[in-house]
């Protein structure tokens, strides 16, 4: 349309679907058996195969990717955060023993740049790729001046399927069972308001600098991939050895590990267990945080924790080290409690 | 927390915490009988009963309500928009046949109110009430430097069921046929950038002015609902008197009727056969905006389009007048066509 007034309002109808066209084929190329028909319509269309299953459940989740966002755009790097997404979810439905079906994204910001959505879609549809998880649909959104020019938001929601008797609820968790620690690659996708603040404002940095302490630039830190746990946790999932599992994320070891705890047990988790990843080193010693507060922003290096009877350690040991999958035992559940998580420091 | 840099930078995890407990009486007054556990767990859990499906497929569609949340912040009510995303998150899906299960929705903020909030997220629990849809989950999302003081926005994903064989691809429509039109309630949530520019820019009036032409403001002519579907369309559907639907959102007419054409027809919409709501014409006249612009951007009062072969006519005129549902035969297809969609003018 020559003559469009909407265009002028700031909302350009074609170069949304030039941009949506290039993505396609990335989208294309995560459809699983379960899809049916095509990329553009009204719904993505999904035939779960439920015939292993005595009694599906499914089990769903909506989340973010919070200011790395910020990160990626001052980086100029568009092709993490759509993945980083992807595997945040699969882990959120992971913790109840779900394995994902498919997702679907929503982008919004005031002018998408075809280039950029177009990257962030291909971001999307690779972290799809790598959990076997189709990508049935999406959204992007244009609102002029909701949002400033470069800024973006990104978002997702994940389907997945339990059989009803395996949803993992954490209430076979009991004293004397083992906490284990499975490596997150840096913050994952939380704690970037505080870690642009100390990079950035109070240590007056760039996404391109470097700092001491850290291998790479401050953006390769920050920018480091949320992991998925999706392969690791299969094998002990089928076997049945997993009592329960915390995904680290937003409210660190505090607010996560209680959300999976039965009643009347605390969790020590022993600081020193684990090797903490520079990035943080450097966040608690130039952000003056304390070492409370670093345990509940952060990750501080350990993405998921995975609550097993003691019995079943040399069985998962054994699984973990064949798969080259590294992990620390972290931490003990200890009795006569009241789902208080003690983070105790290291011994100097 | 006294000692929160996390709370000083921007984020206030317990204030977020608080809000959320408000709202977890609305989001329990969404529960239908499929959904297992409470709210705040990891993922929603949802059990379905597919015991009345031979091969059931699922259907997912994600979307959010665009600047029309502009609208709602610059008057002050936040207790409108949540429903708008459910309902046209509903009709979305509707339109393949499909029935909502539950939905996930997803709130963003610079510093989320409390209070706002929870408007929103009662807003979302309402729309979903009111289609049997439980409210599974859900994120609010706190990204300071994002979005500017103020503003916010929300995006949902609905997840339904279809019978596969009542799947609705608009491969049954066929010349001869007719398109009825059920009526909106305004813009619904489509063209809302576009309607922002000629009420508040260049006409220069406020969300709480009157213009004449409108029956009251133009925040009350703006926020109208957007209208569910699932009601009208419950009884057509059960008896196969559908062959297709469209949902009339961005792109209007032109965009949306086209995606459930099969390829050999053409559609015919008259214009003057249903009454224009007087907002698209106060619209029209005072952004001089084009007949083919109006029917592309807007709905033009008909929210929905449904197509049915004539033979059907009376008995779906009989369930719409015995429900007192509003509807119009507003077009009709055309052979030899190639999915091109015509409004013609009225006769003047």
């Amino acid at each position: 349309m020559k003559d469009s007034r909407y265009a002028e309002a700031g909302v350009d109808i074609d170069a949304k679907a030039a941009a949506l066209e290039r993505a396609r084929a990335a989208i294309r190329s995560t459809f699983t058996p379960g899809v049916l028909g095509d990329v553009g319509g009204f719904g993505g269309l999904f035939r779960p195969d439920f015939s292993s299953f005595r009694e599906p459940v499914l089990v769903a989740s909506t989340d973010g990717v919070g200011t790395k966002l910020k990160v990626a755009a001052a980086a100029n790097r568009h092709d993490t955060c759509g993945a980083d997404l992807v595997n945040h979810c699969v882990n959120d439905i992971l913790v109840q023993g779900a394995r994902p079906l498919f997702f679907l994204d929503y982008v919004a910001a005031g002018r998408l740049e075809p280039g950029v959505l177009q990257q962030v879609i291909e971001s999307v549809a690779r972290g799809c790729r790598e959990n076997e998880t189709a990508l049935l649909g999406g959204e992007t959104a244009e609102m002029p001046g909701v949002y400033a020019p470069g800024d973006y938001d990104v978002a997702g929601t994940i389907v997945g399927v339990v059989e009803r008797e395996k949803i993992l609820d954490g209430s076979r968790i009991s004293a004397g069972d083992v906490a284990l620690g499975l490596p997150s690659a840096g913050l994952h996708t939380n704690g970037y308001s505080l870690a642009r603040r100390v990079f950035f404002e109070k240590m007056g940095r760039g996404p391109s600098d470097r700092v001491k302490g850290l291998p790479g630039t401050i953006a390769d830190a920050l920018l480091a991939p949320h992991l998925s746990y999706l392969r690791p946790l299969e094998k002990p999932l089928a076997e049945n050895l997993v009592r329960g599992m915390a995904h680290i994320t937003g409210g660190g070891f505090y607010d996560n590990i209680p959300r999976v705890l039965p009643e009347n047990v605390d969790v020590l988790i022993r600081s020193g267990a684990w090797p903490v990843p520079p990035v943080f080193e450097v966040l608690q010693r130039e952000g003056d945080i304390s070492f409370e507060e670093m345990h509940r922003v952060f990750n501080m290096g350990i993405g998921m924790v995975v609550f097993i009877a003691p019995a079943d350690l040399p069985r998962i040991a054994e699984i973990w080290t064949g798969a080259e999958q590294k992990w620390f035992a972290i931490g003990n559940v200890t009795g006569g409690g009241s789902r208080r998580v003690v983070v105790e420091p290291e011994p100097s």
